[in-house]
């Protein structure tokens, strides 16, 4: 089964001429999770044409705003296309309690409901499942609570021999958010087919990486190594950094096969 | 002296693949003023390249979404730009109360302070003045309360001749929002070097409008034509509108210096 990850933001806290803040679409079988929702996000999918309909997840990885201010006119727009089915959003509880009261101004007799599920983001624990998609946190150190979030498709299969039932876990993609440097988290993404690692920094600029409690795309590229992915997507591009390929030549001295995230790409895997 | 609008965001409620949500740069003597900011005009701003240093004052019309979601990453980025200059913000004291406690949340600690000063929308008074620049409130016609703004320079000047002192009142741009049709206002407006009035529908929908209490394109037209304005900005497309021209084609029949609102373009006047 063929998984689908396009780039609504790449950028970090500050909007650049040619980045705008974090999101995600990843669609799965036949489903579409969100995940982060900065500025602007329900602006690119409306100008890539990008449906709703078999949109139902949100999962937000923290409460910086890159991360989810998006989320207010994204909720509003999909009750103006009359949307009748509930939109599940997993986060910290703070967001709740902070865009409660806006939606209750704003949104107030919309056509269908908004559910937050509150997450702890300091805890490894599978926060969603359905028939065939599971959703992992995964704990990450930053400024605020954060985590990232382990997707994968589990598919029950017989085998033809033996006829005996097991479970075919794939494809699995790992989003890790706003992050220092952290080696423990190779473990829990070990095989993982894509990897997304966010890369703030340069090696020039490791020092002030740490400082921010980010990560250099030489360390996103370490982790996949030591998690030995399929492949490595590294953003969250620094303001300060015009050209990319500086990310990506020194991520991939590193782990050959990693890529650029650009927005309003999509990569299947 | 010249002035300069630069249109940020021309659409309506439900962003489309060409159009985002209302916000527009007016550019007068040595101060800029941003009206209205809907959900992307940072993001816009920052992609033109628009310094942010002369910008000291935000004018929000009325609070529907497409009219003040971008407010908060706005003021989030200048924070980060390390900006110490106050930034204020005219606006109906609901915003306040809405945003404060984001802005408590997200922006605590800040470089520089965020002034909100109460209007009253129902009311046409002068809300804003600075040596050369001063501000009047239009007030509209719309679901939720609203008012346009009417901007002028105004200019100590003396007669060669006589001697005599007298003002110049020149440029004056009027922002009128939306709104119902209301003929009414072009008595305030007489003589307005540029009218930018929403024109979020076609006669084909015009009963439409009026149900939505927004205008058509030729009512925008009759409002410049009454006002006797020097010319005449169209913009709030609606969503259902592919083909702008027809827009430009209905105003122009009653009003002929006409123009459409394109984003990511300036005018002079």
């Amino acid at each position: 089964m063929e998984a689908k990850i396009t780039i609504l933001g790449a950028g970090s806290a500050l909007p650049t001429y040619q980045n705008s803040p974090s999101g995600q679409l990843l669609e799965l079988t036949d489903k579409s999770f969100l995940i982060d929702c900065g500025e602007g996000v329900q602006l690119t999918m409306r100008q890539m044409g990008i449906k709703t309909g078999r949109l139902y997840t949100i999962f937000i990885s923290h409460l910086h705003g890159d991360h989810c201010f998006g989320l207010l006119g994204l909720i509003a727009t999909l009750g103006m296309m009359n949307r009748t089915q509930p939109l599940h959003i997993y986060a910290q509880p703070d967001l709740e309690k902070n865009l409660r009261p806006l939606l209750d101004y704003h949104c107030a007799g919309m056509s269908y409901e908004v559910i937050f599920h509150a997450i702890n983001p300091r805890k490894k624990e599978i926060i969603y499942e359905d028939r065939t998609v599971l959703v992992e946190t995964i704990p990450l150190k930053h400024g605020v609570p954060t985590c990232g979030f382990l997707f994968y498709e589990r598919h029950r299969r017989q085998d033809s021999e033996t006829k005996e039932f097991y479970y075919e876990i794939r494809p699995r993609y790992a989003y890790v958010s706003d992050t220092q440097y952290k080696p423990g988290i190779a473990e829990q993404l070990q095989g993982v087919d894509l990897l997304y690692h966010e890369a703030t920094y340069i090696e020039a600029d490791a020092t002030k990486g740490k400082e921010h409690m980010h990560s250099t795309a030489k360390q996103a590229a370490a982790i996949a190594t030591a998690a030995d992915a399929g492949q490595l997507m590294i953003g969250h591009y620094s303001s300060r950094v015009d050209d990319h390929s500086i990310y990506l030549r020194e991520a991939q001295e590193v782990f050959a096969n990693t890529f650029l995230a650009e927005e309003r790409e999509s990569y299947l895997f």
